[in-house]
């Protein structure tokens, strides 16, 4: 039978995610693909921390690499007395977390991994067990939530629609594509090419190619001619995060061409499992603020002298009157009423 | 003394855009810079239009290093008879026009030197000298003009200002930024990169750092979010054309970065040395569309893998109403009243 993991292009298949193998944790390298398909080994939590930092992997990556290295703390501290090996899981939570600020997924998944393993060492049971069973359970029911969000996305969109997206918005827009053109629908994706990383150039472009949709890569300075165009009638990405007040956090980019889509009056969705309980609204989002260094870079090549100063925000915000809506696992729903709607149903 | 020349940064230099030296056209080549200070050494009509066609200059250069190529035909041809060095001069032209569809002021000035090379060789005069002398003086009188534009666009910004910019707009806006460095107000200004041939990382940001002004280069998908974060005051771009109901067709991005200025109520001005009198409006505008597989290398390095497919519109056309001023030698017009304004002054 044809799975849902079958239906994946390469890069998200669970096994090219992350992997827990040989009690070390293999991580999908992202940055060698599509030209290389290679795996970064990581044998501590350092080493995994240190590979969420140099973008081995982003997006849905780096929460399945963090939790694998919880599950590779646990069995490495194993034999030492509990409240001991609680201290060291809690450490290694924490420096899992510093790995990304603005995405606050991350940090919540963390802790869930430490309540696990928490519950576990309090009931004299193996954390590292407990924790795989967990981790393995969780990233059944995130492809199923995926796979739902993907369905409303796919009813969305019309026959003959030109699809924009921005950076690398994973599972939920792969599977939303797939569906959309199983139901005959011909559509065409538009992938800015994503700056300094090339997520869209290098991981979403080759995705779409690989599930036989037609796709062209365009620079990050062409949307709003294509939408000007009439090129496009859609416009999906994913999230980093979702505010309860409907603010969407998301790659540098995402903003500009909302705005660009809603003068140009084409609706803009996201993707989203749902708000972050913790984030009540725009002041409460911390920005990520990377390296400028790596914007004087192009997959190694020097863009400009090293004379030359630069400025890096990773995300931006898009205000929900710029939303069309919000796409979670219960339907299509208003970026204005996000906090009711998951208030009111005990999901946050 | 020090003159113009010696306030503008080497690559807007005179002689470093291009020069008539030992019988070829010398181009400074800007796809090296600011790596390195190399020049192309042309020594035929093609060779020149192959030039501008790859990108060694642009901008303000492709129009010096035409006309230069039509002083150099003249040279070649100038012992045959009258009417086939006017028949040759015509075909050298023809092929220099054709390097640039979208930017009309390159056909324009040709047609200009067409006419002076006829006038000289119906007077019997030699058609190499006239053009040489009508270069020189049409350069002088281009460097003054630019002078005039940079001295209103000086006065539109204040103390303080962040300056967004797309592209190279060379000398009028070069000339903006050391008028109002000069006139001591404290300017920062923000290059976006300027994809796929970075003219915003390579050229314009390190000829506004060679002025000493303060200047970050940031990713094409940037700039809504540095406005939303209160750091531009002012968008300033050049413009490859200008219709007379005032639509501005300028490098890709440059009409995205407008909306977003729109949008957040930041002021968007153009340089321009007037609209061209055969483009009545935006239906009147070719876009050039260059090979998709510049799209996918950023200097030479692949951003993705061949297979995928790209597009690569190379302008993009702003409507007026997102235009606060299109700033000429006289003084900063609406863009709704060109047409009345160099019809009434007969500057057309």
């Amino acid at each position: 039978m044809r799975t849902l993991n079958d239906q994946l292009p390469f890069i998200l298949r669970r096994e090219n995610v992350a992997r827990y193998e040989d009690g070390t944790v293999v991580i999908g390298d992202r940055r060698e693909y599509p030209f290389k398909q290679v795996f970064v080994r990581c044998a501590s939590v350092e080493e995994v921390a240190q590979a969420i930092e140099d973008m081995v992997t982003q997006g849905g990556g780096p929460w399945v690499a963090a939790v694998y290295a919880m599950a590779m703390a646990a069995h490495q501290i194993q034999s030492k007395a509990v409240q001991e090996q609680r201290d060291y899981l809690d450490a290694a939570r924490k420096r899992l977390v510093d790995t990304r600020p603005t995405n606050t997924a991350l940090a919540r998944q963390l802790a869930r991994a430490m309540a696990v393993a928490d519950q576990a060492l309090s009931e004299g049971q193996s954390a590292e067990e407990a924790l795989l069973e967990w981790i393995e359970s969780s990233r059944d029911m995130l492809y199923d939530r995926s796979a739902k969000v993907g369905r409303y996305g796919a009813d969305l969109i019309k026959d003959g629609d030109g699809v924009l997206t921005m950076c690398f918005a994973e599972t939920s827009f792969l599977l939303c594509m797939a569906f959309a053109n199983e139901d005959g629908k011909r559509i065409r994706v538009y992938t800015p090419e994503t700056r300094p990383y090339l997520q869209g150039a290098r991981l979403t472009a080759p995705s779409i190619h690989e599930l036989g949709i037609p796709v062209q890569i365009i620079t990050d300075n062409m949307p709003a001619h294509l939408i000007s165009q009439g090129k496009i009638q859609i416009y999906f990405t994913a999230a980093d995060l979702v505010t309860l007040d409907g603010h969407v956090v998301n790659k540098i980019g995402t903003f500009q061409n909302a705005i660009a889509a809603d003068y140009h009056q084409i609706p803009y969705f996201v993707f989203s499992l749902g708000p972050d309980p913790g984030k009540p609204d725009r002041a409460s989002i911390e920005i990520e603020e990377r390296d400028p260094a790596e914007i004087r870079r192009c997959r190694g090549m020097p863009t400009t002298i090293d004379d030359i100063d630069a400025y890096y925000p990773a995300f931006d915000i898009t205000p929900p009157h710029l939303v069309a809506g919000v796409i979670t696992e219960y339907g299509v729903l208003s970026p204005f009423d996000l906090e009711r709607f998951f208030a009111s149903t005990k999901l946050l």
